[in-house]
């Protein structure tokens, strides 16, 4: 038997919604990860620091009695200023810019990204250590809106050195080249961009249940997300994007973008990075790296994983997850 | 009031399946068009004779008193003989080939394209003039399938000079860059080839109802397709690739490929052609590029299409058109 242990395993990019789907998802995320870094695009987002409080509260009513630390985020709006900022610093862990209309519950943001109508904010995030998620995708072609995003990745990072940029959720080689020129840049990569191409979406029936934007890409893209992650590139770090919508909005005529994979991420990372023989990189993917560039300090969590199969529920909730009715070759052996 | 009157409507690439969905959807078509292209991946495909002529009289069955030639064709076998062909002659209008596994109920279909191969059967249509039509994609990447085939049709189209080969529903500029490269290579293309792009199928929410093989591909794709529909190529023909699918098998964890468009198509090419000021190139897309390619002699029927709107249907039978719920600029005002 092979096994792999994890300490204080996190996911840097979460969607955790609120209400009855909150109180489903939440506690599957924190069985297995000691915290994650928690969307703010709720309807409406998170905003000010009492919608955070109030969100957070929410959150670990939800997971009950595991040992979890949500990372809070603000939805960024482009009127944020020092003042605002400075007294919320220490109960957010970044700030996620969304593109306005680029995703699910993404209306409210960034419209153009005019640096100095964006340098009030930015400066005040970069003075106060506050890092700048980015949800990195332009109104383009679907195929071309993460690469037609990469010069503005770059434009920021060099506009604003200080501060910490992540690159989230990156599915393309484009994003991979990016993320050595510049110091400043980070990524996250999910579970299933490192598993799945078009191909697996729209190349054999169409699967909405992988269905999730940014869409996924080319072989040649994948495979440049892999060798990052495989070899735990330093910048970068696991974030699932896991997104839970109900069965009824996924299987319908306009079915809603996003991955269900909290359940899942662990042990079917543990797989990948096992069939690659890169075990031993998976604890810096799923945890060292995020600790180090974000600072953190989660609460303590031991994960075995071990090489038994697990067979994947066909629901959580009315949630469908990646693998649902399938096998993975892995599986949580035991969680302290 | 714009109108434009169509004389013998062709549809050179339909499916309409057979029991109980050919009777819901035969009816659309006949009801607008002189004849149609009937493809044969039922199950089992239409392979010999008395198949063929099974089918045709069940067609002619379900489409009741309606003035409408099904033009037959049988599903390609590399087994087909002069001997075996030469009877049936008179009675199909074309063999379709289908790549093993590449669509719906192609599983039979042609795997590898050795020229030497397939030389029996081929020749034989050369010489008795039966065109082949053929649903050009590789099992390469979803996006790449097509432009990787478009070498095989050019080596068919040099190794076999006097066989009309036709590529069906092509969506890429590359196949439309090598229709004038050779003397016997035509194309049908689809409404919705000339309608969306990826963007429209995966670039918001996911629309299963527009997934179909060939998948839609990029913007400049559609654009040369436009290019050469909309000027009437002579060697271009509309061919619906119409594909019905019962609803509860397009809003699926497994999503069947095909757009049904068969009683949509007359007013929403004319709305198309109008919007372009290409309305008089109508009648040469959908009927007589048909009638002189396949020279064909259609059963009379005049279409009178104009500008008053009509509203789409939800569903035919448990079928979902293109456009349901929603208006089209222009509708048929009467057929004689």
């Amino acid at each position: 038997m092979t096994e792999v242990i994890l300490h204080q395993p996190l996911d840097m990019h979460l969607h955790l919604r609120d209400g009855e789907m909150l109180r489903t998802v939440a506690p599957l995320s924190a069985h297995s990860f000691s915290g994650a870094l928690i969307m703010p695009n709720l309807v409406p987002p998170v905003t000010d620091g009492q919608m955070l409080r109030d969100y957070r509260q929410q959150i670990l009513e939800a997971i009950g009695d595991e040992t979890f630390e949500p990372y809070m985020t603000l939805f960024f709006k482009p009127e944020y200023d020092f003042d605002f900022l400075a007294p919320l610093a220490e109960e957010l862990t970044a700030v996620k810019l969304y593109p306005a209309g680029i995703t699910t519950n993404s209306e409210g943001g960034v419209s153009g990204f005019d640096v100095e109508e964006l340098r009030p904010a930015l400066s005040a995030m970069s003075e106060l250590g506050i890092p700048l998620c980015i949800h990195g995708e332009t109104g383009g072609f679907v195929m071309d809106r993460e690469k037609e995003f990469v010069p503005i990745y770059e434009e920021l990072a060099v506009a604003f050195p200080d501060l910490m940029i992540v690159m989230e959720h990156i599915t393309t080689a484009e994003s991979v080249e990016a993320l050595d020129r510049h110091p400043n840049l980070y990524a996250t990569i999910t579970l299933h961009h490192l598993l799945i191409t078009l191909d697996d979406v729209a190349g054999g029936m169409l699967r909405p249940h992988l269905f999730c934007k940014p869409i996924a890409k080319r072989p040649e893209d994948r495979e440049a997300l892999l060798r990052v992650a495989l070899e735990a590139h330093p910048k970068v770090m696991f974030g699932s994007d896991s997104a839970p919508h109900p069965r009824h909005a996924k299987e319908a005529p306009g079915c809603a973008a996003g991955v269900f994979t909290a359940p899942v991420a662990l042990p079917a990372l543990a797989e990948l990075f096992a069939r690659h023989g890169k075990l031993e990189n998976l604890q810096r993917f799923v945890g060292t790296n995020a600790q180090e560039n974000y600072e953190l300090d989660p609460p303590k969590k031991k994960v075995r994983l071990v090489d038994t199969p697990m067979k994947v529920p066909e629901k959580y909730g009315d949630v469908v997850p990646l693998f649902a009715g399938e096998e993975i070759g892995w599986s949580i052996a035991s969680v302290e």
